[in-house]
């Protein structure tokens, strides 16, 4: 139960009532929690994601309840690939991002000689 | 139903009888199959799984399979966060090599100026 005595998302999703032993109210309590746990019911089932939160210490439920969310939303979006869509993005911009320090590593390797070669060649120069 | 005759293994898991039909067959039918399914019976429950696959594309079922049995077996591994530890680590990475690439230019652009300024000394000292 919220603190203002109104159902919370879950709840209100469910239509029943909410009550102080609710396990999804502590989570479930902004203004598009209906919502998103419509997805999440969808997606992993009420029944599913209360057992989990139960199993996991107090302190942990709150992130695990936004991580579940999170996830049953990406699914709704793109039910094939679901939140794994977003994780080949990222190794995808990861490999990209290794390639062009690779070759920022090289022309930094390229130039660092040249200046040297300069600096060898000036000396060279000031001695004649 | 597996093409060996044997059934699939949601449906070893299931202890059911595989059929023709079996939504899972095409997708569960590896060694680690039943294993596998059971993480994804545990996390998401399997009719909201086969619901899932029956209203995909036959030729997109095989990728959402595979997709759902990560997040489940990620969720089995880290209840708290399941696969959105991935996502988390793989976005500090990129900020991190983010990071890395503006040092490495700034370093060019620094590298880049002293080059040019030795370029130009060399110049001059040859114009004397």
């Amino acid at each position: 139960m919220t603190g203002s005595g109104s159902s919370c998302g879950a709840c209100k999703f469910l239509r029943r009532k909410c009550t102080t032993e609710c396990v999804f109210a502590p989570h479930f309590c902004y203004d598009q929690a209906a919502t998103h746990f419509a997805a999440v019911h969808k997606v992993f089932g009420a029944s599913n994601v209360s057992r989990l939160l139960l199993q996991l210490p107090v302190d942990n439920r709150s992130d695990a309840a936004i991580t579940i969310s999170y996830e049953a939303l990406a699914r709704m979006h793109n039910p094939v690939y679901g939140c794994v869509g977003h994780i080949f993005a990222l190794q995808q911009q990861v490999a990209s991002l290794q390639e062009e320090i690779d070759i920022l590593g090289n022309l930094m390797a390229i130039s660092t000689i040249d200046a040297a070669d300069c600096r060898i060649s000036q000396e060279d120069g000031q001695r004649l």
